[in-house]
């Protein structure tokens, strides 16, 4: 196996296993275990786990910002817009889960500088979407309520599928991603 | 002071240190200083750790029960049912920041049976917004989407408004309260 797809795979049984375990409890060598090789070999590939983590944190970042980035750009309602990234947020935690699991809950325990750098990249992120939402009021399209609040419960909303959103509750992606439409889309339209 | 209300301020200096510093981080002895009183003469009051837990997850939960109990029994929609539901979080969490969020996030550092019980009260709980959610729908007067979608996004916008709302964001609870029901009840009505 290539160096690259080696240390790919290195990183995806990592965000597995960190899911399950968190990040605090695993330890290298039980990485090295899950993947199949040596502990000794694993830092042929990876210099540590926090490097893993900054891999897993910063790859899912760099996945939303291409999103809103085509999101800002198409030529779309505001109300549009906001389907389009719930439609992103939920096909990327179907997509990569044990990834956008471990982003939402394990970027504290980034070390610095990396850690104030996550913040602020995501920082970014929820200012690119609450000024979609600014866009959308002062155009009349949606509600005028305290962006904040809309911004927030917006993200929150998306945030905590991955606490309930279980294969048992039978809801196809497809439908997820309607009904959050429905609900959300619909709530901040005039 | 009366052994009942010593008890009490216990509970809320436990609240506030668990919060700040996490549950399973805290010590007794800690906790006595904090109250200001011998770490022995705590044991008057309380047997231990786990049952400040308890009292502050099961005292949290008796009072959304209370509150759940209220709006089955009042005489109103299923939209200003929801609303009613929104008002009492919010002011719940405005109210008892710390015992709400500790019960939160500290309950599954509950013992057994407690924790189970802890989570047949909160499926409970839910269950019954379900069903103020699936009466809305079969009346029409809410949209018909998937029952969990819209209790979870409901649930999640609001057990994770601790996390974003802070006094410097200068958004009253009047104001968080108004525009959370305007975007969430207005998602749901037809």
């Amino acid at each position: 196996m290539a160096k690259q797809s080696r240390k790919e795979l290195i990183i995806r049984e990592a965000a597995i296993i960190f899911k399950q375990k968190g990040y605090s409890a695993t330890s290298m060598r039980e990485l090295a275990e899950k993947v199949g090789i040596e502990a000794a070999s694993l830092y042929n590939h990876i210099r540590s786990k926090d490097e893993i983590l900054e891999e897993i944190c910063f790859s899912v970042a760099h996945e939303y910002l291409s999103f809103i980035t085509e999101i800002e750009e198409a030529n779309q309602s505001h109300s549009e817009k906001l389907a389009h990234l719930i439609e992103t947020h939920v096909k990327l935690m179907i997509e990569r889960p044990n990834e956008v699991s471990v982003a939402n809950n394990d970027w504290k325990n980034l070390s610095e500088p990396k850690k104030k750098l996550y913040k602020e990249v995501r920082k970014g992120y929820e200012n690119r979407i609450a000024n979609i939402l600014t866009k959308g009021m002062q155009t009349g399209e949606f509600k005028q309520i305290n962006v904040s609040v809309a911004l927030f419960t917006l993200l929150s909303s998306l945030r905590w599928i991955e606490l309930w959103y279980k294969p048992n509750r039978e809801i196809s992606p497809e439908e997820l991603q309607a009904d959050l439409t429905t609900f959300l889309v619909n709530g901040l339209k005039k």
